[in-house]
C-alpha cells in the first residue's frame, strides 16, 4: 500500500494551536505608531472578531464551524502518499511520505484558510475583501472562497506577475475575484510583496463593508493550515508508523510548514524542518527583531526573523516564497531551536523537482520542490547513516501554472546563484 | 456526505470490454492499400501483440497487470463527488455526481491508458514509442508513463499549440519526452490530428525499436479508459444510488466518454451521451463509413462517423475534441440507438465551466466543459419534468493549462459560432 486516503467525515473537526506548546509565550505585536502591543480595536478594521480571537488565542484547540468542513469537503481529507519509486532510486533506508496539497480547487494548501478567513468575513456581515499575491497562489484561493461565500474580492497582485504570468490571473477572474497590478499608479514598477500587502491595506482601511485578508504570516493563518498536519498524524498511523522522525516543508510565511509541522511540535523526538531559498534567507540569514510585515510600514510591529521590511528578494521562480519577513509563531520555534532551516539555491531545487516528477509523476510548484530537495537530502543522509528515518513532507502545491519556469530549468536558462 | 472515496486496493483488476454487450457484432478495420480485414501481423509494425490481442478481442473482461495497478495506485481509485452546490443553484430535483479523473499526475484521464500502452510496450521489448498530441493532454500522460518504464518518446505536436501553448510541452520535456512540431518539415502550416498521426507512424514504421502509441479512438484504449466507470459504479452504491440515468462525457475520439459509459452499456434502463463541439460535430452531423484514422491515409480505414479524414475543423479551445473521426465502438452505440449525441457552440459550454468553477471550485479543462453543459441541460430537464434524475459525468480533466481560453471568454474574445 502506498497510498492513504480517509473519508470525508474525518476532516479533523479542531484546529491544533501550537501556542500552548511554544517553548516561551509569544511576543505580542505593536502598533506601528505608538509601539504599544495591538489590541482588538486595532485590528478590527482589517479583521472579522472571529479571526481576531483566534490571532491571540491561547486555547489548544479551536472548532472548525460546520460551513467551513460543508466546503473543505470538496477535497478534504487529502491523500498521504508515499514515495516509493523515489525511495528505490535513491537507495536509502528511509520511508518518504508526502502530504498531497496540490489536489484542491487552486492546486495549493491556501484555501484551508481561505475558506474560514471568507466565511467568518461573511458571516460578521463584510461584503468585500482586499488582498495582496504575489504568484497568485493565494489570490486564487481567495477567489474560489469568496465564491463559496458571495464575497467580493480585490486582490494586488506584485505587477512582475501579473504581466509575465497572467494564468493565475485569469483563475482569480474565472472565480469572480477583481485583480488589479500592484503598486497602484505606478506602471514602471515591478511591484513586491510588501508593497501589494500596502495596497490593498489602503484600500480596505475606512471602508465599513470591506476587510483585509492575508495568505499566510500571522497566527490564524496558520492555525487554519493545521489540518494537514492533524490529518498526516492519523494517516501515517494507518501506514503503520508511529511518528515521523523529521517533517519538512518550504517556507516563506510559513503557513504550509506550520500546517504541517504544528501538531507534530508536542512530540520532542520529531525534527521539523524549514526550507528556504537562497535568495531569500529569512530564517538562516534574518535577524530575530520587530518588523512591519509591509514596505510602508502599515501593518503592525511582529517578532519574527527578518531581512528589513525593505529588502527586495531576487526574482526566482518560487515567487510564493519571496517574503523578507516570516510567520512569528515559525520564528519562534527556530529561534528557541525546537525547529530547524536550510537554505537552498534554485538549481539543486529545480533538478529535485524533476526528478521527483520523472518518478513520482507529480510536477511540484517551484516552492514546493524546495521541500523535495531537503527530503531527498535527509533521505541520502539516512542512507549515509543506515538508518531507516521516516520522512514526512508537505507536497504543498503542483506546477501546472509555473511550467515558464521548467522551461527556464531545462534549457540552462536560471541565473547563477550563490551556494 | 458529498465524497466518496475508495481504498488503493479497490482499482479495478479487470478492464470491462464493451464488444460482447454490443447490439451487433463490430465491424473489422480494413488495410489502407488492400481493403481488406486487417490482421495482426498488419498491426505488428504499430503496436505490441499484447495490445493488439486488445483490439480484437470478444472477451467480457481483460485482466489488469499488476505492474499497471502499481503505477495506477499513484491516483488510483479517483474520488466521485456529488455537486451539491451546483443542484442547489438549479432548483433541480436531479442528482448530480461527478467522477474526478484531473487528479491524475497529467490533469486527465489519458494516463489510465498511456500507463499500460508503455508498460506491454516495454515488456516485448520496445526502446521507444512516437506518438501526436494536440493540445497536449495526451503527450503530457503518454510522457508520464514513459518515464515510469523508462522508454524514449517522440512526441509529434500540433504546431499551432506547440508554438501558442508551450506549458503542456514544457510539461512533456519535464517527464523526459522530446517534442517536434507537426507537420515537420512545413514550418507555416498550423498543423491539425490528422496530420501529426502521419508524422507519429511515418517515423515507426520501419525502426524496430520503436512502436506508435494512440490516445483515443482505439478499442484497446477506451477498454483501459474503463475503471472509470467500474470505480464510479462501485462509488454510487456506496453513495445509496443504484444506477444513474444517465452518464455524460465529452466525446472527441472517444476514450473518456467510453471509460465511464462502456460498464453500463448492458444497464438498459441507463441512457448515454456523448456531448461534442458544434465547429467539429462528427457524431451528430458526420456519415458512418469506413475511414481513415489520420490525414494522409496511413492507417487502417475504420468503420465511424465521420466528418473525412480531410476535414480541417476550426480552431477553438478543446482542442482535444477537433478530430474529423470517431470511436468505432462508441460509433456503433450511436448508430444502434444505445447512446445519443449532442453538439455546443463554445460560449455555452464556457458559461457552464465559469458557473461549475464558481460554484464547485474546480476550473475544467474546455473538453471537459462540454460534459458540464450537457449535464446542466439534463438537471434543468429534470427540473422541468418534476423528475429526481441522477446524472453522472466524467469530470476529465481540469483547466489549469487552458486558462487562455477563459481570459478570451471573460473577456468576449471568442468567435461567434453558429447555434
Amino acid at each position: 500500500m502506498t497510498r492513504w486516503t480517509l473519508p470525508p467525515d474525518r476532516i479533523p473537526d479542531a484546529w491544533f494551536n501550537v501556542v500552548p506548546h511554544l517553548p516561551a509565550p509569544p511576543q505580542p505585536p505593536l502598533h506601528p505608531v505608538t509601539r504599544e502591543p495591538v489590541g482588538p480595536d486595532d485590528l478590527a478594521p482589517l479583521f472579522p472578531m472571529a479571526l481576531i480571537g483566534q490571532e491571540v488565542s491561547a486555547e489548544p484547540w479551536i472548532d472548525v464551524p460546520g460551513e467551513v468542513l460543508d466546503i473543505l469537503r470538496l477535497w478534504r481529507p487529502t491523500p498521504l502518499q508515499r514515495a516509493v519509486r523515489l525511495e528505490e532510486a535513491l537507495g536509502t533506508p528511509a520511508r518518504i511520505y508526502f502530504k498531497d496539497e496540490s489536489v484542491s480547487p487552486a492546486g495549493s494548501h491556501k484555501p484551508n484558510t481561505a475558506v474560514p478567513q471568507a466565511f467568518y468575513n461573511a458571516k460578521e456581515g463584510i461584503a468585500r475583501l482586499t488582498t495582496e499575491t504575489g504568484a497568485g497562489q493565494w489570490g486564487t484561493a481567495l477567489a474560489f472562497a469568496c465564491a463559496q461565500f458571495d464575497l467580493d474580492l480585490q486582490v494586488y497582485m506584485v505587477r512582475a506577475s501579473y504581466e509575465q504570468k497572467p494564468y493565475r490571473r485569469v483563475a482569480m477572474e474565472t472565480w469572480g475575484g477583481a485583480v488589479v497590478a500592484s503598486p497602484v499608479g505606478e506602471p514602471g514598477h515591478p511591484g513586491s510583496l510588501g508593497a501589494a500587502i500596502s495596497d490593498a491595506v489602503r484600500d480596505c482601511v475606512g471602508r465599513d463593508d470591506t476587510h483585509y485578508a492575508l495568505g499566510s504570516v500571522l497566527n490564524h493563518v496558520l492555525l487554519h493550515q493545521t489540518v494537514i498536519g492533524l490529518e498526516a498524524r492519523e494517516q501515517l498511523e494507518l501506514a503503520g508508523e508511529r511518528l515521523p522522525d523529521v517533517v519538512i516543508a518550504s517556507c516563506g510565511g510559513g503557513s504550509n510548514l506550520g500546517g504541517i509541522a504544528f501538531p507534530f511540535v508536542p512530540d520532542a523526538g520529531v525534527r521539523l524542518l524549514a526550507v528556504e531559498p537562497a535568495s531569500c534567507p529569512t530564517l538562516t540569514k534574518g535577524r530575530f527583531d520587530y518588523d512591519f510585515g509591509d514596505t510602508a510600514g502599515l501593518t503592525p510591529l511582529m517578532p519574527m526573523y527578518t531581512l528589513g521590511h525593505d529588502f527586495v528578494p531576487p526574482s526566482i521562480h518560487a515567487g510564493g516564497l519571496r517574503y523578507h519577513g516570516d510567520s512569528p509563531l515559525v520564528s519562534a520555534l527556530v529561534r528557541d531551536g525546537r525547529m530547524a532551516a536550510v537554505a537552498y539555491p534554485q538549481g539543486p531545487v529545480f533538478d529535485a523537482a524533476v526528478q521527483f516528477a520523472r518518478l513520482e509523476g507529480r510536477i511540484p510548484a517551484p516552492e514546493c520542490a524546495h521541500a523535495i530537495r531537503a527530503t531527498i537530502d535527509e533521505a541520502l543522509a539516512a542512507k549515509e547513516a543506515g538508518e531507516e528515518r521516516v520522512i514526512l513532507f508537505n507536497y504543498s502545491g503542483h506546477g501546472f501554472l509555473d511550467l515558464a519556469a521548467y522551461d527556464d530549468h531545462l534549457n540552462g536558462r536560471l541565473p547563477a546563484e550563490p551556494e
